[in-house]
């Protein structure tokens, strides 16, 4: 996986926290190491501590990818209203991420599963130009690459077998208000299968001919929503990875574990409560979700 | 079931209708009518047709209880946005509604199952005065009796055992964002039972030891949201008065048949779509929303 490691500073109604460990390669890798072996590739600065990195020690982690530049670490803030839907970028500082451009270590090249979260577009395809023959190429992008790159992000689509996107991205890219009708649009731009996160509504699975869709799992503590689609992706490529083959009940569970852990992530800020989450309680939970949705 | 008939003038971004069959009353007797016998209590004015009764010839639904008074129907008008969440009432003339008060036909006075649909409350506490031991009440309400009548709707409350809302209601009553919470906070308010209807989100049945979510059947096509809710609320108590114990088996149920046929109602404008749907179209849609959530 690229994606970015960052210093984050949020606020919400009730709390604040400063230069707590974030970015999507965080979130993504805690998520996907419950089920399978993942490296990172990205960037961080010299203020980023070893001691954040430890937290990975004895987890299928590779950080072999993450490469320290002089200069400081991304660094991202922002604040939640009451509505934890309710996000306002503060600052976004790229530091040492401003001029990254991804140089995947030789045992990367070869990957069975790929996946770009939410960078440039650009970087996405300077990645794939990197690796050979994957399985599957699964990506994520945000609001300001669909404003402002939709050119390359449209050229990233045409090489991504699967797209995990949220509600209000699926309807800024395809200006379709009918979510069932933005799958579909965004299929036919390129991804054979789209994902669709719904925060609290949930998740939904696209294929050309079979649709998935779950609610969430309702957790009534919601602390901090940053991360939770990093680590839904990370869940869901995790247990697809380890997974025997990519038929669509493995598609299903692989959404399942996905909202599971975004579930636990968004129960306190960075990775504090996903660090107190055994594989157990996932499979719980899921238990849990299964009896919830049942008739 | 109480509550208004109506003739409703509709914008849609795409259409317009003029005084069409509406109203609490319509959707949800010709809803509950796939299941169970229903009958109307509510007004109607001088000037509605004979040929808006005739839709009713042959389906179970008893119009003892609709009056007709001197002066006009009920008249809704509003606008829907290119979102169809987004509703702007244009105006609302209460006509013979401004001076209802229900009175129940002897026979009606000894129900198994009331619905108090989302007229003022104090019009559901003269109808509770008039029934006997009734096995189940279910209510509804909408904003502007949570802002003006909020004592009226307490008192209801403590004497329903299933409150039908939406998210926007339920966040309103209770002040609370998160649905989970506000749920429990509704049952903490009086009934056993809360259902939370989300739109294109699904639907919540939460009641004190279980939970039931579904997403919404995945329909491309909204041309008209007006009456789903009413259309919900009566194949969900039509269901449960036809089966044969309110066990979460077929409470939940109940929520799926509710969803599915507030899935057609939303596919034309006032009855016309449901006039064209059998129950084994019911059935079917059930049996699809069943393949699309299970895993």
């Amino acid at each position: 996986m690229v994606g970015s490691v960052a210093l984050d500073s949020i606020e919400t109604p009730d709390s604040r926290v400063e230069n707590v460990l974030g970015g999507s390669a965080i979130y993504f890798a805690w998520a996907a190491s419950y089920f399978s072996r993942v490296g990172i590739v990205g960037a961080i600065g010299e203020d980023f501590s070893e001691k954040h990195l430890r937290i990975f020690k004895g987890r299928s982690v590779d950080l072999k990818g993450l490469k320290r530049y002089r200069g400081k670490t991304f660094h991202w803030s922002g604040r939640y209203g009451k509505n934890p839907n309710d996000r306002e970028t503060l600052s976004v500082c790229q530091n040492v991420f401003a001029d990254f451009h991804p140089d995947l270590p030789a045992e990367y090249r070869r990957p069975d599963y790929v996946f770009l979260a939410n960078i440039d577009p650009d970087l996405h395809l300077e990645v794939l130009s990197q690796v050979e023959n994957p399985k599957l190429i699964a990506g994520d992008t945000m609001d300001i690459w669909i404003e402002t790159k939709r050119e390359s992000l449209l050229k990233t689509l045409k090489k991504i077998d699967l797209m995990i996107l949220n509600d209000s991205e699926s309807r800024q890219i395809t200006q379709e208000n009918n979510l069932i009708k933005a799958a579909r649009s965004i299929i036919s731009l390129g991804p054979e299968t789209v994902i669709i996160k719904k925060g609290e509504n949930g998740a939904m699975l696209s294929r050309k001919k079979t649709l998935f869709s779950i609610p969430a799992y309702p957790t009534e503590k919601v602390v901090d929503p940053t991360g939770a689609g990093d680590a839904f992706a990370g869940a869901f490529l995790g247990f697809l990875a380890a997974s025997d083959s990519m038929n669509e009940a493995n598609f299903r569970k692989a959404v399942v574990y996905g909202s599971v852990v975004a579930s636990f992530c968004i129960e306190d800020f960075s990775l504090n409560r996903l660090m107190t989450v055994s594989k157990q309680d996932i499979m719980s939970r899921a238990e849990e979700l299964r009896q919830i949705t049942q008739f």
